[in-house]
Order: C-alpha cells, then structure tokens, then sequence
C-alpha cells in the first residue's frame, strides 16, 4: 500500500495511470509520442486540471526531441505547431495552457536546439515536482486546520490522482496516512459521474485510508448518525469574494454543514483563484450531456425521452465556507481577507 | 395518456402492472392464484405499502372461490390458512397486515360460505376504491396548499403506481393534470435503487406531467437556479411528534427548503401515523445491501471490498416541516395540533 501518482517520467520516458479503466483495472501506459499525449487527454485517460498540465507538459518535452539536429529556427516553428495542438485537445482546461504556456517560456530564453530540448525536459519535470510540492503543503495546512478531528466527508476525487502527488482535498488523509494519522472518510459517490465512487474509493484504499462510500443522498443522516466532524473539498474556480465553483453537489453539502455546525473547508493551490471575477455570480455552469444522468454505463436508467437536469459544477457561497486551505496558508472565505492575497497576488504579477 | 394505476379487478380477475419491467417495459400480468398474489408481492412486482395491501387483500378473495361448496368451519379453517401464507410475503410490511386482518375481520361475520365469498371480494373492491380516494383528498388538500406554486421538486415515488391511484406527495400533480393545472415538475433520481428516476419520471409522463429528473446532489443548485417553490415527499412514519420517516435523502432536503426559505410538505395518509412512538429517535433506520450502493444494475461503480453504508430511511425532524397533508386536513408539525390529531383518533379507536 502508497500513494498512487497518476504520472511517471523515468529517463525520459513517460508513463501514465489510464484513469478510464479504474477502479477494476490498474493499467500503466507508455506515451511516446505527443500524438499519444494528445489521445490519452482527450479519452480522459489522464484527468484533473493539474494532471492534465503535467502530462502535456511532459508531451511537449518528448515532441522536442524529435527535432535533435534541426536549427533553432525551424525548432521553434515546429514546437510551436506541437504547442498548439497539445492545446486543442482539452480547450476548457486552464492548467493545460498555464503549464503549455510555461514550457514555450523556456524556449523564449535559449537560442540553441539541444540545450532547448534539455531545458524543456527539465521545466516539465520542475512543474511536476512543484505540484506536489504545492499539494503537499495543502496536506500539511489541511492536517493542522483538522486538529485531530478524524471523521471526514468529501465529494467527487479531489484526488492525488488528479495532481502529480497527494491531491487537494484528499491530501490531508494520504499524508495523515504517512504520519500513523488515521482518518475515516466517508466519500460520496458523485452522480453522474461517480468519482467519489469509483475514484476516491480506489485512491484512498491503495494507501490503506479508511474510506466509506455513500450515496449523495446520505450525506445528512450519515453526518448525523455517524458523527462526521467536517467536510472538506475542492474547487474548480474561486472567485475574489471567495464564493467557489466546484463539482456539482458541493454546495448542498456546505449547506448541510452549516446546518450541523461543523466547519466546511475548501482546499485548493492559489492558481485556482480568479480575481477577475468579483463574485459566483460571474461563474458560468457547465452542462453536460443528458445521457451522464439518464444512463449509468450502458444501461439506461430513466424512460425513454425523459427530459434532465445535468449542470457539471455549483457555486458554494462563501459565507458557507469556513476556509480555504491554500500551499501558502489558511484563508478564513471572507472578503478582506481575500483581497490581501489579491494584493499580494497582483504584486506577484506585477 | 392518463394516470396510471398498479391494480386493476375486472370481472372476478386480478392484474397488476409489473414494477420490476418499468420503465422500459409496461406490461400487465394477471394473478389467478393466491400463489400469483405471494409471488408478485415477494418479487416486488407490486410494491408501495397501499398497493401491496390492495393486491393481498384481492389474493385472499381469489383464495375464498376455491372453497365454493365447503362448510363454513372447512372454508374458516382453510381461509385463515391462506391469510397467514399472505401475510408472510413481506413481514415488515404494515399495510398488508391491515388490509389481510380487514378482510378477516368479514369472515367472522358471517355464517355461509357463499355469501363469504361474495363479502371478501366486496370488502377487496372497497380497500381498494378507499385508497383512491383517500389519495383523492390528499391530492386536493396538496393543491390548495399549494396555491399557485407550481415548480415543486420530489424525491422516490410516493405515486400513484404505489397506491390504488393519484398516489401521495404526486398527488396533487396528477389530480392538476386534469383539472388543468400544469406543474413543473423535479424529480430526484433517489439512489440507491433509483425510484425516481424510474418510476416517477415514467408515471407522472404517463399522465403528461412535465417532469425533470436530477441527480441527488443537485437539489440545491436546482432549487436556487430552476426557482423551485415548494418541495413535496411522502412518509414511511410519522412519530408522535411530526418526525417523519421516509426515504433516504428526504432529511437533507427538508435542510435545503430551511436554507432557501421555501416550503417543505410531507404527504401521507392518517395510517402513517404511529403515536405509539414519541419522536423520530425511536424510529429504527433498516440497513439494507451493500450491493445496492457499489452496484448499478449488474455493473459494479465501487473497487472491489469497498465498504459503503446504506440506510434506506432518514427522519426528518418535525421543526423542518412545513406542513403534513393528510386526507383529513393539513397539519402544521406542531406539537399542538398533532397532539389533537392524537385525541381524535384515539377517540375513534375507543
């Protein structure tokens, strides 16, 4: 029993966890080419904004050395068309053009071919050591806010299999698991889609957490009756006012917890924060395909021609959040707070 | 298209429409033995606590015609025989021992065999037409108090397909169907065994109801952005005190309806309730499979040896509820008016 990590890169050679086949098959796959990068993203193979970054990170690193030889003019028009094609395969994806956008900044700086192809080698390798560094210290944060409490809800798989390692709102338990600190989670399955089920269940149990797995119906009585001591997710996108965008049921639970009085917390790096936008309000919702809620798998559950609801995400108010749990500390969701690291932020850009 | 009905007794004969096809089979099957009449209820052919004393109390009258010509002690001593096999199809079910024990309850009036017979049929037909119309009632109160509000979200199936007809909390929605009152209609899928997504969504598109299935964690970013007015559920028992037992899932939207300020009824008839206990704490939650969770039909959602929790039931407490809609009248679930409700039917069993 470890912690599973979606992604491996040894000696230049890339390996990743196809995610389509879990929780009943675990399959590593090779990827040589950047043709391979580009499928496995667009099938889903590799999922979660971070994953997602490094892996197509690492894809522009393995398209460069095709070119070992070339002159560096003709290097960066060729990298350049590799660059926009990675881009295409998942155009929603902001990590996937944050970490495209950082290897085409390496190239900017170098003007010979083989140094290029070794720098862009060690950039990706970089961003995938620094998430886990960033997901580590969200562990670290996560376990501090928790203070000993041991019985835990989440939604959806906010998962080290979503990041290079640990995971956001799941890292608290990997890590906890690495200090003898031992949580029992209680994982709702997360309809449609059912990552709660299928992938948080599957993470956690590889590293011997205790995890439970519910329907998101329970997650009321199971509070009640089994004496959940607080819930924590992830997010998609923060907005400056600290309302939060993440999978769809996660406002509900915050709500519930409200309700019970038991502290909600967000966890999530600092890049999910968007001060561009002022409030929720401002967050458009995703809706996805009928058939995620009229069939599960190849059976179809509803009569024929029934009509559906299928929004992917919901905003979390932030008044409902009683913090967000960031790799630099701890930010209690209210709007002063907020707008100091929003400051300290636009000083970083600046 | 018109309202459907589970049961229907034509001329001596009894079919019931097969629950276990729905929704993507409608077919009848006709029971012509009592051994039909135990099989259908212990395969959940037939299921809904008032549909399943309806069908058990036509099974003891298909029964009393095979003794036509016996003694009266011959057919007591057979008849009582076969109320016992019946009663044994599904033990926990409160509606088939009253509808079986009412129609005992003609055999120890009467001296003739022939005339037995004739009586238990007449006393069925009777349990059968009360149903519906206690049904009636509650549907006509729900649309008084519903007044106007015609986006209304529901969860399992408390449906006509459960009753002898209209149903409970879908009451009002069949009975404004022909009374030209067109709601909108939201339906939780209601996991684990997907009662919502199955049944209520095919019957109430039977009776050309509109109707919008989501999946449970979709409840709140439903009622928020869909405008939902009210929300409307049936019960399973009702304490002394108006907590309301009911499918689980129920608990958490009676927390959603206090959070957005939106009213929360529980439709059921006067039987449901149980002033022998004083509060939902004494109402024992019945655990059921596990495969109900990590399975969906015969696919398998969780990895294997996951551990999942599965209550069938959550209590809803009185101080959620807005109303409790009855066939006698509404109740607001106060201690108060309960306590009266107590005193009358008390009155009526004295």
């Amino acid at each position: 029993m470890s912690i599973p990590t979606p992604i491996e890169w040894q000696e230049g050679r890339l390996k990743i966890l196809d995610q389509t086949l879990l929780p009943h098959q675990t399959r590593w796959i090779e990827l040589e080419t950047i043709e391979d990068v580009f499928e496995a993203i667009i099938q889903l193979k590799v999922r979660g904004a971070p994953a997602i970054g490094i892996t197509a990170a690492y894809g522009l690193a393995i398209a460069a050395k095709k070119y070992e030889g070339v002159d560096i003019e003709t290097f960066h028009l060729r990298i350049h068309e590799d660059y926009l094609y990675l881009a295409g395969s998942r155009p929603t994806a902001v990590n996937l053009f944050w970490a495209l956008d950082r290897m085409m900044k390496v190239i900017e700086t170098l003007y010979s071919t083989e140094e290029t192809i070794i720098s862009l080698e060690q950039e990706a390798k970089k961003i995938h050591q620094e998430d886990e560094e960033i997901c580590r210290q969200i562990g670290e944060n996560a376990l501090s806010l928790l203070n000993g409490r041991k019985k835990v809800l989440t939604i959806c798989n906010a998962g080290t299999i979503a990041t290079g390692k640990y995971g956001t709102a799941l890292a608290p338990f990997h890590l906890g698991k690495e200090k003898g600190v031992d949580f029992q989670v209680y994982a709702c399955e997360t309809r449609p889609v059912l990552q709660g089920a299928r992938l948080t269940a599957w993470e956690l149990q590889q590293s011997n957490v205790d995890v439970t797995v519910i329907t998101d119906n329970m997650a009321a009585h199971t509070i009640a009756t089994k004496g959940i001591e607080a819930i924590i997710v992830g997010a998609d996108r923060i907005a400056s006012n600290g309302d939060t965008a993440n999978k769809i049921g996660t406002w509900q639970l915050a709500i519930l917890a409200n309700y019970f009085q038991i502290p909600f917390y967000v966890a999530a790096p600092l890049s999910t924060f968007d001060f561009s936008i002022a409030s929720g309000a401002d967050i458009p919702i995703e809706e996805r395909l009928a058939e995620e809620v009229t069939h599960i798998g190849p059976n179809q559950i509803t009569p024929e021609g029934t009509k559906v609801f299928n929004p992917a995400f919901d905003v979390t108010t932030a008044n409902l959040i009683t913090a967000i749990i960031t790799e630099k500390g701890i930010f209690e969701a209210d709007r002063n707070k907020l707008a100091q690291l929003n400051k300290a932020e636009e000083g970083v850009r600046a």
